[in-house]
């Protein structure tokens, strides 16, 4: 037996199933022994009392992503992935983006030169698809899954992205006959607009009534569209970013029909409301300018409880990064744009995994277990990199975050490694937060970042699990 | 007092709340008076031991109607309404449909020249707006309401006559500011296209895959879509001609919720059934191709249920008359034309009334009052045509039906007097049959038609009650 | 044509369904004729620019009852239906209630003896089945059922009265078999008992403890339970005063599948919440002490949404009334009572029709056809009572109201006419009463109380509509 | 390092969360390593290419029971747990049951001289309380729960076991303080009752007739009542043996509203139906009956979709061996009891495991975590075994399955261990059977059962995980 290149000792080991203390044997960037009494290792880690979790998957994030308004995200492939990898998340898998007329494959190759040597931790990449012609849907699409690229996104609203419903029937069947996992953004596009107009010829554009322009009923809307087109074509569908109670009863009802509909959500849904967006009409508030909006403390209940009783699969950031001060941020079109004008989306690749351990975990309202499931082996699975990712086991990658609990920690913008200028949950206090996170076995960070550019490696994903359904409402060859 | 001019004796009225016995007194084709003993009139008719209901009030049928596709409408104003009147019905509202590109106005006027001097009953018109532009919304629309066309039907699917869901609500945002009544076709239009594409694909186009290619869950999206619309623009809608379970759910739902979400049925949902289109390829069953299809016995008996429950406001034809033979109907596009080539649509302006009566009332499914609501009262007070029509009250116009019940009545398609070649419901056994129809106190119908062409006058509609509800799901002044 | 004994001139008619203006023609305590220009009747009434209705029909409501635990209620037949003329009803339908041990033939005689020569309009009886013996199901169920007493209530609390599930179903069987009415209070025994003295351990118990020993989840699981005990048997029952969602949800539920559970509701629902029993433990609380207790403003407006979507039948009362001073009514058990001794009820027999005319029909919420069809209709249909009450109808009795609107009312206890010392409406501004009210033709109430004390007949109830249903869940002859 | 026991060779083993090769190290009973290459022990088992499981913790198995009414449970606790031990199930939990009447504590003792020196695996107990006398609740019970039997069940049906809801309000209280787990028997006693004896007095007394006595809604109306008394009491329950859609629904609902209801399901609700109890009346379906019965493939289907999304938490067999022939069994009551006089139950401790490996991994319903999630992993949990039992993890006992997969096996009696003469399973073919079992790392059964009487153990159960829940219908400190 070869001696280990290094050994955690004492773990309080957590996986998406079990607890269990032992020491943990590393060699090669992978875990190949669990047990209660390993030889010395070459690095020795002591974790005795602490609890030991698969790093995160943060399967929702977007990094140095054009948006094609003026705005510019202020994480690319390094900030973003220093910024994960302190907060304990070890692989991330953000977004290649199709813009329309543009070829799908020439958009992955504009990934991977964005990505170039930057990440500190792995990667793997979904799709965007925003222009299914015949030839992306035929020809690259098919190939693009074969060379790892499972999985793909199709938005239901921003007219720079949606589709409409033929195409995502047509996006759907391509799904159904290669395998790929198919992740919807789900909003009526068209409500949005119709109350946009009114809102701001009624001259109310300030950031709080970004909130007003996305009531409830328009998720839930599009979340039923969505099952419906995803039932016709018989294939599963992951609906991201739920924000409360409509959407949640929608997915629930076809869960329980079951329908293969699956569902995410994020920290924003569980500790901001609409008030965060602003009780006046100060600017203050596009820093939590998101879509969905979040809602009230009565949707954040039933957010909690769907963490709890296995409405939702994954729990992901959905990190969105832009700058509150300067002109490339929040405020790309002037000192006091529109809310309809803000660029969408909220910093959390970093804080996401700590939130819910201290809120979630020691508070009662989750297991442990449950954390492990939600922010890393879910994911993992869903999107084809398990066994590699996101467990605590035999032959998978040494992606491993040894916490620190019990101490308070006050989150601040100073403490954070994104390139935002500030942070949503600034002052809120915490009682828990990664105390080192090791990725393939190396140390990325212990207080301070320790990651190498270039370090992270893309990810080439497997398909998810078969994705044949048993409930097609039509008996027929299609 | 001035002497009657008819007098009915002995009448078993019944209204949509009760039942009584009594003589009816006519003058200027109104009721003027309902007594037990009433002195003689110019006219008697004996009706003793007859039940005596409201005229039928048929408020979906479509007439002389343009297809655009080479089929024809094979009934105009004047067969329509001689079979409307034979089959105890007595205000028709049938469709003024705009043409893309065409003015709403264009399409009312050239809908009274089709009318002429042809109808023998009463009719209002429904509008259908096909191309809500800003003229059209801004200016037609409001006119032509306050002109008495008061309600309007808007497509979710075909493509020449659909609208998108940011027209959808600005038309409803027209009909929630003028008072006017909306009615919904729903069903998901690509959903639609994409099946019947790969039906075709398949060789799978005979008459029976008209049903394989609108599956309940089509219908189901679109009857949620519409209620969230609405919702948001907050007005009141009423969805057409519902078929079964998944639509009936949505919309208990919304009234549960208290929104005003009103639904109409058809006779084709309790009597016909998806294998009314065939069992085999043979090309019979284009005679039943209507849109949404019948489905099956389990969804007859929710359509009853609904009847009962309250579900149902509106229990109406949707007469749409095509030909079998000959090339202007369901052969339009030739001999044997795929499924998606026959004209959409079945006559049944003169069988709803018995229809009903012999199996819902005299099966004791219904009540008599139930009867009376769904086929005249409901209708009538929905489109602003009460209290002139829809009762047995005083002031009302005298449009009524003694019926003839208890001997057996087969239906042939040689018993009915509209211009198609077969009906549906040929040689199925009913109970009862209007023995003599009135209308403004005319007998049109004593087992001959005696209405004259001409009779029957365009009537303005009121606006329906009230249209504002109380929840909005955005607080402001939109 | 003799002469007619009175004429109402110019009335706004309303009834069930219909709305429209005409004289009524009276004979006899009857309608005669409706008509628009009726010959001078021996007594003439201006009705114009009035709403005429028909009486009220009361049907839940306590008169004489005895409680058996010293509290006495206030209201016999005649103070009892003096308040209801003067308030708008016509029709009461009390309770004669078995005591456990007793024949419910005796009960029926003692009630008979209480209402003596006490009656100023007519009445029937509901049975209360407290004791469902093999003699009083086999024998005097049936015998009682043939003379007119068709309906009986089931508690499922309160120990002097409630039965169980067996018991239930027995005499639902009974009621299937021939063709009563089944009313059930459904509110769970054992969890009230449970919390009442887990409650009044700690101290808790002021009135307002009243509304916490009852929580909502008390009456939805009774109200599951009754519709399944119902379902098995194949009987339609009502479900009476019921308080909020969670009953209407369940209710709604049933209705959905098609069964037959209907349900009443009462102005405490609407106009009363928890916070009526008191914010502090003062005993004024008392005056508001009834089962189930009201609930809060959400549950008001799911109980005035299910007035208009057609999942209530009836609205009635449940007038039960006590006195606040002295030692009969509330303060039976001393000056401060605990909750659990304070009787259960309060007064609303006079109030009850002008509450819904204001707040329902003047403010928009129901039409005034759906105020008729609540307050007087529909109980007529359910309990047997129709077509001679319940309606304006050519052969029905003439009990009608004539009303004042418009005018501010402020109710206060000592415009009223019932027994008890305080109306829990104390100070409530309405916009309409009731100008006059016939009974069989004779003004009752004219501003002056009018009717005689025994002028009230005993109504004996024909069997409600045929109760066979289609959702046996178990296809024997059982 | 010490030298390991046991070596399992390139395991592919399950946990409930992951899938990972390895071999598995075995020291004094324990699962102490988990490796790529382990040193060779002092026993060697080679797995490569097999599944390697969490031996299965049935929880809901009768072991020599006594049934009061003359049939003999056929299993005592040696035959039953060999059998258990050759179907791969290592721990099993049998229950102690009260008689009325008996103090709790003796009904513990009188169990643990049944067990004697007879089990072959490990065993704890559930206590059946069946009389919770004020000494019962507030001494026996929680001196037993602090003694290790933290879970108990309550019957709400069969008269000699059956609580009524206030007792079973102070027994779930009594749970709630002390954080045991409360499984409950949902059937509603008294429609039983009614149905069957109506059944027997029509002749109807086949045992297909025990189906046709407890219809679902039976099962409905105990659900959603049990459901209700827990969220009274705000303490998780768990349902036992969920038969079909109605039960799901209402589970799911609770779930829904955040309520900890946990449910079982049981082979027999997978793989059974109604149908199973005979299509006549012949004594053979008396093999079928129990409790509630199985219903239809529909409900079938809907307990494998409740199995995927996560509404069961676990799946037992709910093994109540009688003997079909002689007349200490099924046939207690003579050679043609009625089928209420047949005792309930089904054998199936030894082909639980199979059968859902083969129908439901290997058919690719479930997967393979799911499987032992289901078998093994929540049942520990939630009875307070775990980490001792539940998992393939260090430290835990090393009970594990080691799966013989592709081969037909075709279910005979003649190879099963239990001691009933027959399987409700004959003939039926499946993919999958364990090859061996190890129980605390000795083999118990590699072909032919290995296990001494007598080594299984007595295991006291910890508290399940804390029972707070967060959703009090009272705000009160009860």
């Amino acid at each position: 037996m070869q001696i280990l290149d290094t050994v955690i000792r004492n773990a309080r080991v957590v996986t998406a199933a079990d607890i269990f203390t032992c020491d943990i044997g590393i060699r090669d960037g992978q875990i190949v022994s669990l047990a209660t009494d390993l030889p010395t290792g070459l690095k020795e880690i002591d974790a005795a009392g602490r609890h030991v979790t698969p790093g995160g998957v943060d399967s929702h994030v977007h990094l140095d992503q054009p948006t094609g308004d003026g705005s510019v995200m202020a994480d690319d492939f390094y900030s973003g992935t220093v910024s994960a990898a302190c907060g304990g998340t070890t692989t991330v898998i953000p977004f290649a983006s199709q813009q329309k007329g543009e070829s799908l494959r020439a958009a992955v190759e504009d990934y991977h030169r964005r990505v170039g040597d930057k990440p500190v931790i792995d990667y793997a990449f979904h799709l965007i698809v925003t222009d299914p012609t015949p030839d992306v849907l035929q020809r690259e699409l098919p190939a693009l899954i074969a060379e790892g690229y499972t999985s793909f996104k199709i938005y239901m609203t921003y007219d720079a992205l949606k589709l409409g419903d033929r195409e995502i029937l047509e996006t759907l069947s391509v799904a159904r006959r290669e395998g790929a996992m198919v992740m919807l953004h789900a909003e009526n596009s068209d409500c949005i607009a119709w109350l946009t107009e009114r809102l701001l010829a009624a001259g109310l554009d300030a950031p709080r009534y970004h909130a007003t322009s996305r009531p409830m009923l328009v998720e839930r809307e599009a979340t039923h569209r969505a099952i419906a087109l995803a039932e016709l074509v018989d294939v599963p569908i992951l609906i991201v970013h739920v924000s409360g109670r409509d959407a949640v009863e929608q997915i629930r009802w076809a869960q329980s029909k079951g329908l293969k509909v699956y569902a995410e959500t994020c920290p924003q849904y569980l500790f901001l409301t609409a008030a965060s967006l602003g009780c006046d009409d100060s600017f203050e508030g596009a820093k939590c300018i998101c879509s969905p909006p979040p809602r009230d403390p009565a949707n954040q209940q039933v957010i909690w409880d769907g963490l709890e009783n296995g409405s939702f699969e994954v729990f992901s950031s959905d990190h969105a990064p832009f700058r509150y001060e300067g002109h490339d941020g929040k405020k790309a079109h002037g000192e006091s744009p529109t809310f309809e004008q803000v660029a969408n989306g909220i910093p959390g690749i970093e804080t996401r995994m700590a939130l819910l351990w201290s809120e979630g975990v020691r508070k009662g309202r989750i297991t442990p277990q449950s954390f492990v499931a939600l922010t890393s082996t879910n994911a993992a699975k869903m999107y084809g990199l398990y066994p590699r990712k996101g467990s605590v086991a035999i032959g998978a990658d040494a992606d491993l975050v040894i916490w620190n609990e019990g101490e308070p920690v006050r989150i601040t913008n100073e403490m954070l490694h994104h390139n935002v200028d500030y942070t949503p949950y600034e002052g809120m206090q915490l009682s828990a937060w990664p105390a080192i996170t090791l990725a393939r076995g190396e140390v990325v960070w212990d207080g301070e970042p320790r990651g190498a550019a270039g370090r992270g490696k893309f990810l080439p994903c497997q398909k998810p699990a078969p994705a044949q359904t048993r409930r097609r409402p039509h008996e027929l060859p299609l």
